[in-house]
């Protein structure tokens, strides 16, 4: 059973760290008296500074009102304790039911936006729109975010990585080659 | 020492599977009588059909000019046998050296692109470009695979996806939860 996780902020150019591996995300939004949650996997980071995330999100999505609606969502972060909600997530829809409850998930207030954040999440990154000129051809996003929140342990969660057709590749041991990187490309 | 693969054509819907992973990649360029080798961590799948990768190419690498003036790249799928080679990659500039012969790596003449594909990687995707319109305010690049090359074995390879700081995670233990999802998500 996923519990709720403690977490700091963080520097919005610290969500890079999480974000850049290529993990599955559950992206939460709101508008008037609905709420959601999708799993995400086509994202990439964009920027450091600003914090620029640009992701897909299908406008057959119900997601895709509320995000275009209310101009927030909130990207985050599931480990593998979380795969069968993800699974869940990914297979049904928010227009027929509230996936908040459904999947035993715990809204949180976010501190900028009206989405709320997910507590059982390792990292919750909230964001604003920065760019919507791709968003009619390709469903395109480019995010600011805007307040990053993460938990302190484990410094490496296992991170689940959709290839599709129903399969997860898991990232969790981690290399370091630090001493052979050039300062300024850290 | 990291061989050659035989690799196999796959159709170009099937670059999802590799890329929307998240890993490092290595991305080939040529112009005139220059080529070379970049790491890149930043892109995401953007369509099936046409088979979309979106990605940042920074205007201070030297790939870039290559890039922009061939309108041509591969983009190469690294497996942890050849961490070395992609830390040097990235540490290193195409203006300087030729990042082939300094690492080892061999170059193959791809099908339609002049770009050379990098015979030691577990797959490669020929690019063509798809949309230019967020290059100059992002360097964000949005191109179309127009063929593509795996290897038979290992079907789930270990891969790199950096976190930054020098830091990669591994992925390559797989899980299926396909008996969970509906027939149209996978």
């Amino acid at each position: 059973m996923a519990r709720p996780r403690r977490k700091i902020d963080l520097p919005v150019s610290g969500s890079r760290r999480y974000l850049e591996p290529g993990p599955i995300v559950l992206v939460t939004s709101a508008y008037g008296d609905q709420r959601n949650i999708m799993t995400m996997g086509w994202h990439t980071v964009m920027e450091f500074t600003p914090s620029l995330v640009g992701c897909v999100i299908a406008a057959s999505n119900h997601s895709f009102g509320l995000i275009r609606r209310s101009k927030e969502c909130v990207i985050n972060l599931p480990t593998t304790a979380l795969t069968d909600q993800v699974v869940g997530v990914g297979n049904t829809s928010g227009a027929e039911i509230d996936k908040f409850e459904k999947f035993k998930l715990t809204p949180q207030k976010a501190q900028k936006v009206n989405a709320p954040l997910i507590a059982e999440c390792h990292a919750s990154f909230e964001c604003r729109p920065a760019d919507g000129s791709l968003i009619s051809k390709y469903n395109f996003f480019v995010f600011e975010v805007v307040e990053a929140h993460v938990a302190g342990s484990p410094k490496h969660p296992e991170t689940l990585h959709y290839t599709g057709d129903g399969v997860f590749m898991i990232a969790g041991k981690v290399i370091s080659r630090r001493s052979q990187f050039r300062p300024g490309m850290l």
